[in-house]
């Protein structure tokens, strides 16, 4: 049994040294002893030089395979310096989705002509009318699909005459003459029926579907709640134009939840890797920092407002940023459960007042018994209880203030047609900051007499 | 087609008008047109006592359904309070692996009770054995098996003999009397063999599969990375137990997202949502909160040893937050980088030392930028150069202490066999926090009289 983890540094290895030695043929070897996503993972593994020499040796077929493997960006890189005939024979091999994929990243001008070169291009052409997020752009055209009128029998000296390369093995899709789809039938039912019996009668004509142009994670969402294990797709007239497979809606899942998991921590690049390019880095990561040099800019303008207090009163300086901290936090917690369960479907519009509520309840109470320890806490340290008072009320109003913000951005943005995530970490904490200061500061001003009372 | 999207509002409402009316065939009726997952999702959004109704009136066979598409915890909910006997006769006709999920939710003397009282527990005890979150706490043992010496045909008679239930209808495990795993054959590829043709040789022989006692998320990954739609389940004598279904690695991937995304925002409960009861909002966020309460005050603490500064440069007081927060941003860009490329499983442990190479450097190229403009700005605003250096020092350094923290942070804990998403804000961004004051105060101090010659 392979076990792909154990086996790929020593395979690593002596892949190295067959390169090194200049034994190409064993680096052959090894190659084609590997399932094809061991090939691609240890293809883009492989030096730029190195993959060139396999690029030059490997059959088209066995490119083929290992571009469909690859990320999408990973086959462009890997692509770019083949010559267009050779990569036009490529594409005409691979999966007609990742065709689809990588005709679309190629230049405007090279696309014509790799086009022009490719002998089948009429699986792929039909994909490239849909973007890359929509159902459209995830369906593959390699499906089977047979008519009503047809009998089980007949649709097994089909299945074993159309041969075994499918992505979508498992399903057959009923269609009539104008592509309407019709129903579906699984290989199990088709297996244990009459050979004689119609497929009209066994096949499942409440089949669920989405259109091409519906997002793709709607599409995934699907798949999900009905444990489908493909999913027809239609056009705007009905027909059927593409199949969605599994592992398509797994990469949906996936590449969704990154994508959260980098907006919430305001990286825009959700591609961006820890060893990714010095350039893509900044280009990731510089623009949200550079909105939170201005939004923690006004911040010290706030404060800078109250200058006079730490003057008279340094110690208040200690503590603003506990303030601004924990309504932070506060509001990181709410909005990553906002956004999540938005982006697994369990947060409808109306639900926003009753959320609304049960979080500002969570706000008071976080904030009662935070603002109750630390008030009290600083008190006794600072032997100022006037200073305790006014930190606890700041963190109570703070913590209420980060529940109702970090609720709220999120699903407005949600329901007005944005992504949720951007309120982030750094929009939604720049407001509890800011109004943290404002809420400490000001309460401070208010009791100043009393706190200079105890210094 | 039916689009449960549109469809579920108006279901809801004539269902709602039936049970007000107690037309409860109606309501039966409307039920029983939903796909069993539509019917799990409207049950769940029943009040208490429409739900005893219904499985009051349902068949045995339909509530084992809803239970197999409710979440763990909801079918566990819905269970509550049935008789024994029939809550025996419902995980009799539920899924194997749905099955030992409720039996395993069930308390001790409830468990024995109902397992004696189950018609056929053997399905469902070889589960109990194994954790929730591993291979073997997900596999089902309803899977179809054959020996090596069949014939094709023998094979499909035995398809056709055992009936159409099962999660995996469209792959058959090959082993031998021992019940070790010696091949697999797809059904397609099982149909287009001639009928006389031997399993042994028509079987894929070279079988991906995990270990039973192997953490759920492994099998997750390997299923991803091969596109399996079935993953076979040894035990550790190496003999086939059970086989993973691609719905079931669907749901895992989708907790883990979750749980990264609520520890990175500090969240303790995965299953937290908005509308969670106040007792467990409190108890899945209030304890990240406290500890975030000692890591601020000892902030406060660094501060005050800096105190004099302020009555002396009150200025200072404005902008030691930016310091810690833009250090706090970059830090929590690294952590989520870090630990989404570790569940992806896209980082090695000898990737450590160029990561962190590479990390430095972009540290000191935004820690520049972000100084030159903040220092820059600040200094014409203030009109004092002196306090602009030490800010834009300040940013530079703790930005490049938070690319450091940040970034190996998650990766020690991941290699010290931790949760990398612990490093979640609260921690790394308390050290940003602490180090950003110190960096600042220290350097203010150092040019103190030449800051002070502007003021």
């Amino acid at each position: 049994m392979s076990k792909y983890d154990r086996k790929a540094p020593e395979t690593l290895k002596l892949l190295e040294t067959s390169f090194d030695n200049q034994d190409f043929e064993t680096v052959l070897e090894i190659i084609r002893d590997l399932h094809p996503a061991d090939q691609a993972k240890l293809f883009y593994e492989l030096k730029a030089d190195q993959q060139e020499i396999l690029l030059e040796r490997m059959e088209v077929s066995e490119i083929a395979d290992i571009f469909d493997e690859l990320d999408d960006k990973q086959t462009l890189v890997a692509a770019r310096n083949l010559p267009l005939p050779f990569l036009a024979d490529i594409i005409d091999d691979m999966d007609p989705d990742e065709a689809a994929d990588l005709l679309g990243d190629l230049s405007g001008q090279d696309v014509r002509k790799t086009i022009s070169l490719m002998e089948e291009p009429e699986e792929v052409l039909p994909l490239l009318r849909y973007a890359d997020e929509t159902a459209g752009g995830r369906m593959t055209t390699d499906f089977l699909s047979l008519g009503p009128g047809d009998s089980a029998d007949t649709a097994i000296q089909y299945l074993r005459s159309t041969g075994l390369e499918t992505d979508i093995p498992y399903y057959l899709f009923v269609v009539n003459n104008e592509n309407d789809l019709l129903g579906v039938v699984g290989l199990r039912e088709l297996v244990c029926a009459d050979p004689g019996q119609i497929i009209r009668d066994i096949m499942e004509s409440n089949v669920i579907s989405v259109h091409a142009i519906q997002d793709q994670e709607e599409a995934a969402q699907v798949m999900k709640h009905y444990d489908l294990q493909a999913l027809p797709v239609l056009n705007n007239r009905d027909q059927l134009v593409g199949v969605i497979s599994h592992d398509d809606i797994l990469d949906v899942l996936v590449d969704e939840s990154t994508e959260d998991i980098y907006r919430l921590a305001s990286v825009s690049d959700n591609a961006l890797e820890p060893e990714s390019r010095l350039f893509l880095q900044l280009k990731g990561r510089l623009p949200w920092l550079l909105l939170n040099t201005v939004t923690a800019l006004i911040g010290s303008w706030v404060i800078s407002n109250f200058g006079d207090l730490f003057v008279q009163v340094a110690v208040l300086a200690f503590f603003q940023s506990v303030v601004a901290a924990q309504g932070g936090n506060a509001a990181s917690q709410n909005v990553a459960m906002i956004v999540r369960s938005l982006a697994l479907g369990k947060v409808k519009q109306k639900q926003i007042i009753p959320i609304l509520f049960r979080q500002i309840m969570v706000g008071m109470f976080l904030g009662t018994v935070i603002g109750l320890i630390v008030g009290v806490g600083v008190g006794f340290w600072q032997t100022n209880p006037y200073l305790g008072l006014v930190l606890g009320l700041a963190l109570l109003g703070n913590m209420l203030v980060a529940s109702i913000v970090g609720t709220l951005a999120p699903l407005l943005l949600e329901f007005s047609g944005q992504d949720p995530a951007l309120a982030s970490s750094v929009l939604v904490t720049a407001i509890t900051d800011i109004i943290g200061f404002l809420i400490f500061l000001s309460l401070a001003r208010l009791f100043l007499p009393l706190i200079q009372q105890y210094i």
